[in-house]
């Protein structure tokens, strides 16, 4: 299987990425498949659904939804033949709010539930490539490392029983790329967009870029500028503060691979 | 009242519009308020929620959310000091789906519950000035009419028990300057954006362009392609498809007026 998933690169399909996956395959997502869009996930029982949609919505930087499946449906539209219990590379199953299990498959405790609700929410791998396109690094792909991700003191509107502060993703990005990465990513809305703070980490609650909350250390170069954009990991973040009595997540950087060309998210 | 209405233009504040309509003032709002985004309006009771908000999440053509209140509440964030109760001009209230009043006030009404959840949406007047602004007339304004709005037969995304076709509202263009209309309108996704349809009214189903299904007859100039948009009275047609046992609504054409600048919600 370690074959396997090295074997993922850019020109992946989705779908052979899910079935290395589904097999057990395990490693980040970014960099596979390009061209098609990548999810963040989160399963919560039925009666905290509309409390965590209108949570999305009144959020819509960190928590773009691009699909939300039938109570106790693990079947994605967005991806043929998927199932959202075996499909992504690495999930996380929290109780009351505390992470008490991380694992490559979710069949046994999604059986506890027969109303779980899934919602799958834009990711910002998915402007990794037009910005690659457009000759801006991303550092972290070439490393083979997962993308550093930050707990911020920007506080997320509250709605129902979830609150929150904002998860971030950071690329380090050359001072005159700066005006193109943020003018691309602004492309595209449903992936997080345009960043949400650039170059002062501690603006935001950030005190030690070396140390990131979820992902792996940052890959800097010589004059690089933090630039972070709202990140799909907030959400785990609200299940940390809000303490929904369950909860099935990705892990961050771990990401559900969509048939969906990047391009139909395109403003 | 007449003449407080009559009043009414362009160039009036959205407050002052509100306070004419809480008043009693009836007229439809396209061409109030220049620069300020317009909503339709539905509330239904909380159990209805989850189901309306995700039917809106599947179909953010017709029903793009700019607001959600917290149950109970009539007082939207978009709007200082407004109450949803009383500064709409007109209001529908359905019950198991029929429509059985029209009124300029819901207090009492309102007051039959206590957990009603306000969805405000966006409404594509607020992409008529910038149309105007860029020498393309929307000539319902200058005639005095509410723009024309017709059932079709395009199918909107199920959620839950909400199902429905899609409503469109139409305006004439000249073949000149349509590209220039789907251009600008769609920099505002969020107001319905581009428009569904142009120029085939039969195509999605519309046999008799002058009798419309909401609204004024259109008023078309010689050369004029008919240019279809989705519109938010779309959920209104879900009320009637899916019958849930109340709901309050905007009348078409007669919306809220919030204070949020259009340019906000420009891509």
């Amino acid at each position: 299987m370690q074959q396997a998933e090295a074997s993922l690169n850019a020109d992946t399909s989705p779908r052979e990425a899910r079935e290395v996956f589904r097999r057990g395959g395990l490693r980040p997502t970014c960099g596979i498949a390009k061209g098609f869009a990548q999810a963040n996930m989160i399963a919560l029982p039925r009666r905290y659904a509309f409390d965590f949609l209108l949570f999305a919505q009144r959020n819509p930087k960190p928590c773009p939804v691009l699909d939300v499946l039938e109570p106790g449906s693990h079947t994605p539209s967005v991806a043929a033949n998927s199932d959202i219990r075996t499909d992504i590379p690495q999930y996380r199953v929290w109780r009351d709010g505390r992470l008490v299990e991380t694992c490559a498959d979710i069949s046994d405790v999604w059986a506890e539930h027969e109303d779980l609700v899934t919602f799958l929410i834009g990711c910002s791998f998915t402007f990794e490539f037009p910005l690659m396109d457009a000759g801006i690094p991303v550092r972290h792909i070439p490393a083979g490392r997962n993308v550093p991700m930050y707990d911020t003191s920007i506080r997320c509107r509250t709605a129902g029983r979830f609150s929150s502060t904002m998860v971030v993703s950071m690329r380090g990005i050359q001072p005159d790329r700066i005006a193109d990465a943020v003018r691309i990513s602004g492309y595209y809305p449903s992936v997080h967009g345009a960043p949400v703070q650039i170059g002062e980490p501690e603006r935001i609650g950030i005190t030690d870029l070396g140390h990131p909350d979820y992902g792996d250390p940052p890959v800097l170069q010589d004059g690089d500028i933090p630039v972070f954009w709202a990140c799909g990991v907030t959400p785990q973040a609200a299940v940390m503060a809000s303490k929904p009595s369950f909860a099935i997540t990705h892990a961050p950087g771990y990401m559900f691979i969509t048939d969906v060309p990047d391009r139909r998210y395109m403003v």
